[in-house]
């Protein structure tokens, strides 16, 4: 049997020898969290890419579970890494660029100090009096790595799952010692579902008979069938559903000829007891029964006024990746943590990734070209030289996101951008690619966040240097708080908004001022092609769609506007009416004359 | 500890001792589908109500895995049933109505012939020398039950997970056999995802040292370690996130203080503990492994063609429901079974039920109002007695549902039915509460279907004796044939619906014939309300929503209609203009004249 059958992308790679790694170890008492001590500790790292005389190009990655210090191939010659795709020369975290640093965890058994090491006390292995460890032990013995290399402040720290968990202590804990953090599907702790997984792969694990209490180092047994099924668990949770049907639904009763001791009637199950025994080859129980502990124990909250409370402290710059398919992590859990930040004033970017991948896609190939783009736009945002200049305008396409529908020139940018105060903190709804953003920042001193639901204009906008939560404007803006921003921007989105009452009293929530601009249904070639031509009003343009494919769903006029501010309790600081086509103000009977109108407004 | 600590509404309950319980036996010798024999079989089973003289109202109630024949309680002093919310006097599956039997499963250990039963050719337990069975075995002695019982007809069969398997086969072998299906939370097939669970559920029972290759009946010690792992991954299957995050999420770290020997630190894992020790006392390993592997071999197909091949048989009526949080049999598999039925021109209603119940959403009592009440209903349509009387109007609401929101009289209803052929097969598109189709059925001959979104809809039309399938027409009619109907209607949904281009090219794909009814947006009072007022057009009965939360997102004129069909290649048949306000047909200049048009269209 070759040695890659069923080697399969999501399963994390291990090299055979870790012929790159490095080791540094720290005398103790090494103090852990929920008590105890380890006499001394060991770190098992390597390292990518060249240091930089200012010392502020280290990158640090923190990996799963169940990977090792192996991130990436040093060479052509060497093993694969687990996270290949992502980083090396030119890739989304570019070795050319930065200084990559990825250590094994505590707690781990790949090199670094972890169940399995002998304890310098008894001359044994630590076994089951391997103290309960946390997340946050892990992060301070990266955080002595570091120290330990001469990185004053790091540029980033990144990771998935697990990996993220990391991510988040270090944001939360140590904001000044990094620029920027990058969490891939991760959360501030795990839903029910997923720790309740865990704890039936513990189980396993401590019920099987070969665990001898956990002495099992010196045993011709170990239990090996408990931490096959933990592992079968584990990858069944790791994929999603749709991944696992395209995977196994052909043959689903053919399954490959692997040699396993478990059940091999389905393809599927071939597969899972074939990584199964595979794992219990490189992987120790109580390696997995400490570090499924530590992610179990992690917990930054679950309600929102928790989350805020956790994340204030967090004050670096984030990115934050979820991926659709992701039911072991979901997205909701992402998102939340962006409400967080947002609550925080901290910048965040965060992007939902469409992904048929799992838990696994932030491994996977597959959505690279997004969630690793993203990555690699981020880390260029904080060395400062953002990968598209912000202010040079992207060219529009057509008709794939709601902003940007009437114009292919945006008249409207410089009147709303002057309608801002100066140094006004600004969200804008529906962003799009940035371009009013961009030109809002322009001037001196604004906090500028965006929101924006279509994917590749939230990695435009990320490109340009700007923070961009991806978010769905009919679901509302619970993330922002009452009067949060100086200006809510609403440009050219209004009309393509379903519940537009919901969304402009959000609006006049979190803004203390909001300014919306819309095309005018009321515009007289309009109202000539209804009343003169029997034909609902479109024009080259604006309103350019045809009835029946249209993204506008809303029609209104000025008056029609105005009747509903009066209506609703909306105060009009100020409205402009504009004719785009000849590009000029429109003082006279607006509602006839102006084809664009923009609203300051406000709710006292 | 009281015993119904963590007792919990979606475990499935168990009397104590099954005093109403009666068996009957059959000397075999009995053939399996899968090849080998029994020599004789017992089944256990309970009946409920009576046998009326016709024979003709028995409904046979199939348990899933865990299950047993006591579906309800039999009198007030009687232990609860697995089903009892849902079967009992004056209950959905009313016994007052209905004779009701239920019995255990082949393979089962509650009474029925399973691997447990002594075989009486050695005088010993079968245990693994139990044949692998399936679920048509299973039917196959459900029905010489029946024949015992002196049914010749079934009036319905009913179950939910492996229970709506045994249903399927019921349906797709013996159509002849059964008036009418109701299958609730299942699927024509495992997922690969649900399969894996099962496959590592019976690695951790097989690979448990006290399994002794199944001859454990005598033995000091049983798989029970195995067999509680199997039953905790079932249970975290069997809840939806959301329900485990309700149940655990607010003191995870505190545990209720059971006794159990399973970990215990956090409450979901003190829970599922608790669960899988229970489940040991009651069932039998090897019955676990027969029934859940029977369940894995169950396989109408995984593409839609051959689940059109599978259901073609299978011409009984049909209700289909699914649960929204339901991920172990999601929703797209029963949608899936829906969709080949109507390929197949059999009868269907199809809900998928909003629920935070997951999979155990069909033993809930939560949506009972929903799921129980769409059993009851199609129950009184299988005996001939819609609960609703199908003519008589329900008064229409405003505003819950994509139809029937210009007019509180929906004038042009007769004008539609006349323009349907005699004896034609009938779609309708956005049915409402069946209020058209129930016309339609007036005129003889008429084979009707109707889809809708809105779920109180659906289950009014079916309390009208309609068959209805639940569905977004956004995401188009992939389910129909080519010319599958004679007439399509689209009867004032065509301006709710987004991809208006993309409907109307699935109605005159699926239909010979279509027929359009929409509001005219260039009537002369919304013209001149646009060109005198410079309002967005509305007017007190049509299109009487404000501009900012109407349910209508299109807008279109007769002009444009007529536009549209000539640019895309659209035959105008037949067109119809009229002024609801006077209830008069418009010929002179219908554009401006008339508010509503319907038009008859085809694609040739």
């Amino acid at each position: 049997m070759a040695d890659n059958v069923f080697e399969s992308s999501d399963s994390v790679r291990h090299a055979k020898a870790l012929r790159h790694a490095q080791t540094f170890t720290f005398d103790g008492p090494f103090q852990l969290e929920l008590g105890g001590q380890l006499p001394s500790v060991t770190v098992c790292y390597e390292t990518y890419g060249t240091l930089n005389a200012a010392r502020d190009n280290a990158v640090l990655v923190c990996h799963a579970i169940s990977g090792d210090s192996h991130v990436a191939q040093h060479d052509p010659d060497d093993d694969r890494g687990w996270w290949d795709i992502a980083v090396g020369p030119g890739k989304p975290i570019d070795t050319d660029r930065y200084f990559v640093i990825c250590p094994n965890l505590l707690g781990g058994c790949r090199g670094s100090t972890g169940p399995g090491s002998v304890n310098p006390e008894t001359g044994k292995p630590y076994a089951r009096d391997f103290p309960t460890i946390t997340v946050g032990d892990m992060v301070e013995v990266e955080r002595r790595l570091i120290a330990h290399l001469g990185i004053p402040k790091l540029l980033a720290v990144t990771g998935g799952s697990m990996g993220g968990h990391q991510v988040l202590t270090w944001a939360t804990r140590y904001p000044d010692q990094v620029a920027g953090v990058m969490a891939l599907a991760t959360s501030p702790r795990l839903t029910s579902q997923a720790l309740a997984f865990d704890v039936v792969a513990r189980n396993a694990i401590m019920r099987d008979p070969h665990y001898h209490s956990g002495q099992y180092y010196d045993s011709k047994t170990k239990p090996e069938v408990g931490l096959a099924i933990a592992r079968m668990i584990g990858h069944i949770t790791y994929l999603s559903g749709e991944a696992m049907s395209q995977k196994f639904e052909a043959d689903r009763l053919q399954p490959r000829n692997v040699a396993i001791e478990f059940e091999r009637k389905f393809s599927v199950g071939a597969y899972l007891g074939y990584q199964g025994q595979k794992f219990v080859e490189r992987f120790d129980a109580n390696s997995y029964l400490t570090l499924t502990m530590a992610m179990d124990l992690f917990d930054l909250g679950a309600t929102p006024q928790e989350l805020v409370m956790a994340f204030s402290p967090a004050c670096c710059r984030w990115l934050i990746v979820s991926y659709t398919s992701d039911w072991l992590f979901p997205a909701f859990q992402s998102r939340n943590m962006a409400d967080a930040l947002i609550a925080n004033n901290i910048p965040v970017s965060y992007c939902n990734v469409r992904s048929d991948g799992g838990h696994d896609a932030f491994l996977l190939p597959n959505e690279l070209s997004v969630y690793g783009e993203l990555m690699r736009a981020f880390l260029a945002n904080l060395t400062g030289t953002p990968l598209e200049d912000a202010v040079q305008p992207v060219p529009d396409g057509l008709g794939h996101a709601p902003t940007s529908i009437f114009h292919k020139r945006r008249v409207d940018y410089d009147r709303i951008v002057e309608l801002i105060p100066d140094g006004a903190s600004v969200l804008d709804l529906g962003c799009g690619r940035g371009g009013l953003l961009a030109r809002v920042r322009r001037k001196p001193d604004h906090r500028v966040v965006g929101i924006e639901l279509d994917e590749p204009s939230v990695l435009t906008a990320v490109r340009r240097g700007l923070d961009v939560v991806q978010a769905d404007l009919n679901e509302g803006l619970r993330s922002f708080a009452d009067k949060q921003f100086d200006c809510v921007l609403l440009s050219q989105t209004l009309q393509a908004v379903y519940d537009v009452e919901g969304l402009l009293n959000e609006m006049l929530r979190v803004g203390k001022q909001g300014i919306v601009s819309f095309p005018n249904i009321a515009y007289e070639p309009l109202r000539r092609m209804l009343a003169d031509e029997g034909r609902a009003p479109k024009s080259t343009g604006l309103l350019r769609h045809e009835w029946y494919n249209s993204p506008n769903i809303r029609f209104l006029s000025i008056a029609d506007f105005e009747d509903f501010c009066r209506a609703k309790g909306i105060r009009i600081h100020r409205q402009i009416a504009l004719n785009t086509e000849k590009d000029t103000e429109v003082t006279s009977d607006p509602n006839r004359h102006a084809d664009l109108a923009i609203f300051v407004i406000s709710r006292d």
